[in-house]
């Protein structure tokens, strides 16, 4: 086998895994047919992944990297104006909801599963001592208490991408099918945070 | 069979379905399942719900007008001052959270199967209409998308009692658990929401 095959191997199960695991739920799905839709045999599961917990964890983790690589980058740098601190807020709401979108069937699987991939424990570590330097510098009220305001921006952007296909059977459109709605809703929701947040 | 023995196989059929949908998902339990569960037989689903969806729209409806019935009657009287319109969207919160923490069970149903409620519609359209009222009167910020933010409370109290375990796990403390934990929470989020909208 050569590392070419080898790749598409293990990409196969990751894809085919998560689809199955989106579709069926994890518990419902089994190993054989994910290994089946794969086009593969069931030991290269126990190759790459050692189990089928091991595939959920393996999803979850690059459904972490994907979505929370840029925001992380963006909160990481501290920032030097209160126009910096609301503009990088502002990156990290866009960039977030654009990872989610297109991670979409990921996402689902780890709000179902429940679990927390290591990049979003980062991501609100990273969030909360943003804030805090926002506070400190006077950029954002002294009032908030960061450990409590973390997940605000990504419920509400995981909510929305989650329940895109109800709002359009509800309302007749989606942040995943109308940019305008999408520009829209962005912007609405990030001037609430930032009048919420800021100083 | 007199009345309050047909009430009771009625509720032992709504409080089975919701605990087997919750663990196991809508798709993947049987009406015989469930009917064994209650303790009843097989042809007491079909007379009181028609058949499993009717059952699970049973479940679903009573969730929404147990969480939405007093919020919506907050929502439903136009506010008095800036005070009474504050006050008021506190106490949406308040009673909010305290529906969805003792519906916990019936609401991860709810969003697991992608249910609309009758009442969540009329609370997302009260909550429009109060804000815009606040708009017009002047106690909220005129640059507010009305339509676009009714979801922002809900989705950040509906995902923290989703979630609670998952926060339990990683923090060690919950909303569910720890009323001192619950108050501090609930305050930090009202506190951003009303910065964000208030004029």
């Amino acid at each position: 086998m050569n590392k070419k095959d080898s790749n598409s191997t293990k990409q196969r199960l990751l894809s085919s895994g998560a689809l199955l695991i989106c579709e069926k739920g994890y518990s419902s799905v089994s190993v054989r047919e994910i290994c089946s839709h794969a086009d593969t045999s069931m030991n290269m599961i126990h190759h790459y992944f050692g189990n089928k917990e091991g595939l959920l964890n393996a999803i979850t983790e690059s459904y972490g990297e994907n979505v929370f690589a840029f925001p992380l980058k963006l909160l990481s740098k501290e920032p030097k104006s209160k126009e910096d601190f609301i503009c990088r807020i502002e990156l990290v709401f866009e960039t977030t909801l654009e990872a989610c979108i297109e991670n979409r069937l990921v996402l689902m699987i780890t709000i179902r599963e429940q679990q927390s991939p290591n990049a979003l424990l980062e991501y609100m570590a990273g969030f909360k001592a943003f804030i805090d330097i926002g506070i400190d510098k006077g950029f954002a009220r002294k009032e908030l208490d960061s450990a409590m305001i973390t997940g605000f921006i990504l419920d509400r952007i995981v909510n929305q991408v989650q329940f895109s296909p109800w709002v359009n059977d509800e309302f007749g459109t989606d942040i995943l099918n109308d940019q305008s709605y999408l520009k829209r809703w962005s912007q609405s929701n990030i001037d609430v945070f930032i009048n919420g947040i800021a100083n």
